[in-house]
């Protein structure tokens, strides 16, 4: 299998970047591809002390940077390292392409480059999100579309329920609608109507899942739209890391508490983990004709050599042929359902 | 002034609420009348040994329960609590109503019994938000429409930012529009469109809130539909008490840190009251005629005490009117800009 990793996108690329496709390489058999500035990137990988023959680069003389347009750039930089990169994968030349770049960017140019899985409406960004305490949940749209049909969010827990499976190994998923109530009659008329669609679809569907029970694992998929996934991806993050910092600054309030809490310091240093995405690898794009994994811009090596380790099975068990599958599945349910 | 009670309303009445209004009498000169079942609520009085003369009794032979349909409820149960509560209000006979029974019933019955302001499409529940640290903010839309159009939201806007200035106190509060960007150009074309009117209203618009920004006090309004106000809530309610609950157990862990927790356990309880709505008052529902405010079903004496005190400048600054006239200014402003 042949890895492709958009040596250029995120803040830290492309040290970070070749940093961890170096760890990588050590821990699995497979070639890695890393798409952009040859020179750069050899200089890295001298730094790097690398002597292996599984890491080759593709040059790409352009890069997409976080202020430009998504579409615009696709279409325009087209010797872009993230462009360049998703050719190789359309072309058949890699297997998956792991990018911290320009998010929008990476949605559309999958998109528009990649196409479409045959059935899929909408391709979707998907995330982990942390679950206190328990196994993550993967939250199906991260922000990927603001809006959504009721079929887009059958879609999309379709999707992330064959990814849980496949990729984190979960048998059964449980899929969960985010809602304002627990009872079917709650919520917009799509959520109403997704509700019905994902009672009715071929997966294990819990039900509706209220905001105060996002964080508490009570299922492995999260469906929502995008501009809810965005609130709750943001709004966790926002409030995790200041309840923390608030507990910090209390106990760090006086003399007596301070030397207590200096004591607590590495409970508390664990706490953080519990949000800490990176250790279970990157967000994959759902529903394109390709295997792609979105990393923060700003990933560390060690969170680079996760997404290319945790993301191997988004290629090697075929989820986007069992996804195109699926849909064929769905389309024979409703047209029979249809006919009855 | 007379502050009406629904004194059937909520998991703990007529005890709590019996009780709140003794507490609330003794530090205020206006009229309290408690609405509800005449012999429980004397009984109540009594084991609290009110001896004044300005706590009263309307009986109400019905009670609208948690579980009943709110529309059916407010037309079917005319003789219950609720209903005659608003209707004190709606003749005159009552200045303001504060009730901690079946919220859908509330908003509804305030709705159709009150009326809307002229020239609000849609009466709105907010809630008080607490953010890390600071002054609370006001979250309009809480939960009362799961939808909403950009003309709602400049409305829930509108309102909020007179209730924060006049309740509140606050001068010239900011008001800020949740989105899934801080760029004018981000979010659903309702957001979009939103953004707009709310930047061309006569109020302090402080522009997009994203949801890692919505808990640490940038605005003094938070601004967005039912639907996301109801997860922001809960999710934030669910976080909130989890996390404290995590670095409690994590701290509880082992022996030495058990101690060195113990002694930190004050500050730990104070961190709890960041997160205690009760004492900022009650929520209010902004765009009918005639102040009301909800409390929590469980609220206790404590907490009908300070919504009723909190909440007496909802009726005495004559929010209402002042809505009520923002609403005709509105109109001409939009009327002269259509002129031109």
């Amino acid at each position: 299998m042949r890895i492709v990793l958009d040596g250029m996108g995120g803040d830290n690329a492309p040290a970070e970047i070749v940093k961890g496709a170096v760890e990588a390489a050590a821990l699995t058999d497979h070639e890695i591809i890393l798409v952009g500035k040859e020179e750069e990137i050899k200089n890295e990988l001298e730094k790097c002390r690398y002597e292996g023959d599984r890491i080759s680069i593709v040059h790409a003389d352009d890069v997409i940077t976080m202020d430009d347009s998504p579409v615009k750039a696709i279409r325009r930089k087209t010797e872009s390292s993230l462009v360049k990169a998703l050719n190789l994968v359309k072309n058949g030349d890699g297997d998956i392409l792991i990018s911290g770049g320009n998010t929008g960017a990476l949605v559309v140019g999958s998109r528009m480059i990649l196409g479409r899985i045959d059935g899929i409406d909408r391709p979707v960004l998907a995330s982990i999100y942390p679950c206190l305490g328990g196994d993550p949940a993967l939250l199906v749209d991260a922000g990927a579309s603001s809006e959504a049909k009721a079929n887009n969010l059958l879609e999309y827990g379709l999707m992330g329920s064959i990814y849980v499976e496949k990729v984190w190994g979960f048998e059964n998923p449980r899929v969960g609608l985010v809602n304002i109530g627990t009872e079917e009659s709650k919520g917009t008329s799509v959520t109403k109507d997704a509700h019905q669609k994902l009672k009715e679809a071929p997966l294990n569907f819990v039900g509706n899942i209220e905001g105060r029970d996002v964080p508490f694992g009570l299922c492995e998929v999260l469906v929502c739209d995008g501009f809810v996934g965005n609130i709750i991806l943001k709004l966790t993050e926002g409030l995790a890391k200041n309840i923390l910092k608030l507990v910090v600054s209390k106990l760090m309030s006086n003399l007596k508490t301070k030397l207590a809490a200096l004591m607590l310091k590495p409970q508390l240093m664990e706490l953080k983990k519990e949000f800490d995405y990176e250790e279970y690898g990157g967000a994959p794009i759902l529903g394109v004709n390709g295997p792609v994994i979105k990393i923060h811009g700003s990933s560390t090596a060690a969170a680079v050599k996760n997404a290319i380790i945790k993301g191997i099975p988004y290629a090697e068990e075929n989820v986007v042929d069992i996804i195109r599958k699926s849909m064929l599945d769905l389309e024979e349910i409703i047209e029979k359902g249809e006919e009855e």
